[in-house]
């Protein structure tokens, strides 16, 4: 009876644990000791009474703890176009509105403005890891940092040229480079991101297979969203995109494919068996009319499933809680089965899912020791919430991201009982809510 | 210059408004006086700073006013079965834990509690009136009334007996006899309410058609939901359920078809020509796998729109903004067109659509000079709305209910900076909490 109490950083003691793993599993009455960052034991709370003493307890008597949700795809600047423009077909809203927006005024300043609001609203919905896609990858790194987030920034390559980036060389030498600078910070990491099948040349694809070899990161690519990518890939290669990417070397466990809305049984088997994940992004799929992507098909293939929420200008929202309940309901309507996608398979998608596409699932994606202490708290009250009979039913079907308390992202608190540091002096956020104004007025001149 | 000025009860002095009449209309800078619980006035601010004096003036500096929501479809008791049962089969879902569970627990009580409950939840999030079908809906009328929510009972009418009625005459007689009692009380209307076709015979029908008639209310009901409706229709009375209606004399404005998924070209002309409704339930078509109503064609061949939650046994949330932005994202995916179902028709189809389904387009659905005072008002403000380009694509696309700040119904004030009257004495949400855990309990013995 005299064990000698080991120290951790911090002791979280919510009412639930749905840790992910193993699947289906909720915890009652135990705790998870944090250290280091790392999550160093998950505990009961009888166990961790006489075991763990800590410099910060933390009591989540009516909370469920989850993982920190991995937003597996998004282009987290665009927030500053959220509502832009809506309800238009993609080429006109693209070529109309977002292009002539982006042509004039994506910067290294926007971006990283961008990346903040983003993190904001992510951190406040429990998200805590995201993979982003957009010009000026430093700049987003730099807001995520500040913010505290994890992060994979895409080395994005276009074969056209924008302000960030002249032509696929410079825009692949400017991705490595920043890779090189930021490698071994703990909460980066790095995809190579060619925009899409329709943008980037056979050519620049082979440079892309030869480098994601050598350096192995995932390749991180809008793939099968719409039937024009595909029917323009018939026309001009003779083949479908994904077939395309399989000849120049692509198609591997590195592999994001973003959207994968039109996949044939081939391709999903395909897929499965190269180890590919799939980053599903249900409401940016609905709100452009892509269609709608076969989701329990591949979940029964073996497919990883990430959820992603695409870019606020074509969603409008960067919401894991919505995506996450979204690609359950939809899922099931999909496949004519009310058991697809039940609420343990899309919580395991929008967490272990997406770091297992991201090559993290040793690193995050679950509440295990070992792993680090990127972590929600769902605060499970209110009439919304109530009763409660089961609490994972509640995180996906019930409860909305307005729920999430707490979030921490490696043991650090960046979110406490729903406030962002924004009152802080020194917080990243504390000018941001001026500067969306200022950026608001500006694009408004063009929009 | 020494104009006398009307005295109002209240002017709300919001950011912006959107009164859903003219279609796609947004004013900034104006007023709406209340008056006796009615709107008396929408009127530019400057004007009515010299022309109203109000007993309260509320400031919503940051705030878009819109009409109260409409819930066109729901069992607001069911509740108390939030997520007692998720990702099941329909049937199962039914016979092995819905029907159980009602046998065994609902009763006047039930009833109550669950819809009080419903109401705490639906007034959080903008909801002002909802249209009931349910067991006991003498209980579900006292709820809303303690609640001061405007609602639209169902005089529940199945050809199977339960603890509330023994055969379609006692359902039809407790119905009319509650209408009888209420139909003067200026919140409360009443549908009458045949649950579905696979659950009443012709000849209940008959007698449906023939008293709808008579007593000039709506007839709401299940309507095309599954493709298992329409064979086992086809199989027992050789037509399809709209059909059979039809020839039973029940298709005209007064229908209220719930659900309306499996509907063809014929069918939706039959509905438009008619003047009957559609209450769009999209979660729950999604979460049940029925399928994917029409909603733009419906739309574009005149169908009045309605949205409704359903019960939250199968959603599980009573949330009419979730609704409202599945509706217009989900309409786009299945017309394949991003122009469809745009953020002006979904808050339509939310409000006066739901209003007119009702036979209350004259009271209420609108922010217009006449109507009842029946009112939500959107926080515009913080990282999940910033920047804001357009108020109406906000509400629709980016807001949760989350944002909604106060809500008023025939000109009181329910709901006040986010919170309900919960702290009061004699709230009649003051044990709910209690209630609900009570009423879990005992529901978790049988689930």
């Amino acid at each position: 009876m005299t064990l000698e109490s080991v120290l951790a950083d911090t002791l979280l003691c919510p009412r639930w644990i749905v840790p992910v793993e193993p699947a289906g599993t909720v915890l009652e009455d135990h705790c998870v000791a944090l250290r280091d960052g790392l999550i160093e034991a998950v505990l009961p709370r009888a166990d961790a009474d006489i075991g763990y003493s800590a410099y910060e307890k933390v009591e989540l008597g009516e909370h469920a703890l989850i993982p920190g949700l991995v937003n597996a795809h998004t282009h987290a600047a665009m927030c500053l176009m959220r509502g832009i423009a809506d309800d238009l077909p993609l080429m006109r809203w693209l070529e109309e509105h977002i292009w002539p927006a982006e042509a004039k005024h994506v910067s290294p300043a926007f971006v990283k403005d961008g990346t903040l609001l983003a993190c904001a609203e992510m951190l406040r919905g429990g998200v805590t890891c995201f993979n982003d896609m957009y010009f000026y990858p430093g700049a987003a790194l730099e807001a995520a940092l500040a913010a505290g987030m994890r992060v994979s920034l895409g080395m994005i390559v276009l074969d056209f040229p924008s302000a960030y980036g002249a032509d696929p060389d410079d825009y692949l030498a400017k991705g490595l480079a920043l890779r090189d600078q930021w490698r071994e910070h703990p909460l980066v990491t790095f995809c190579l991101a060619p925009h899409a099948p329709y943008t980037v040349s056979d050519a620049t694809f082979g440079k892309i297979a030869k480098l994601a070899a050598e350096v192995e990161v995932p390749v991180h690519i809008h793939l099968h969203e719409t039937e024009d990518e595909i029917r323009r890939s018939l026309a001009e290669h003779g083949v479908r995109p994904l077939e395309r990417l399989r000849r120049l070397g692509l198609l591997g466990p590195g592999l994001i494919a973003v959207h994968a809305v039109h996949v044939d049984e081939r391709e999903i088997a395909l897929l499965a068996k190269q180890g590919a994940s799939v980053a599903h992004c249900p409401s940016s799929n609905l709100k452009l009319a892509s269609g709608f992507a076969p989701v329990a098909r591949m979940a029964a293939a073996g497919v990883n499933l990430a959820i992603g929420s695409d870019g606020a200008a074509s969603n409008n929202r960067l919401d894991m809680f919505g995506e996450m309940r979204l690609a359950a309901l939809l899922a099931k309507a999909v496949a004519g089965e009310a058991e697809a996608m039940p609420a343990q398979a899309a919580l395991r998608a929008a967490t272990l899912g997406g770091a297992t596409a991201l090559g993290l699932e040793a690193r995050i994606g679950s509440v295990v020791a070992g792993k680090a202490a990127d972590l929600a708290a769902v605060r499970i009250t209110g009439p919304e919430l109530s009763p409660c009979y089961d609490p994972l039913s509640h995180v996906v079907y019930a409860a909305g991201r307005e729920h999430v308390s707490d979030v921490w992202v490696a043991g650090k608190r960046l979110l406490r009982e729903g406030m962002l540091a924004y009152a802080e002096e020194n917080s990243p956020f504390a000018a941001l809510d001026t500067r969306c104004k200022l950026w608001q007025n500006s694009l408004s001149v063009r929009a």
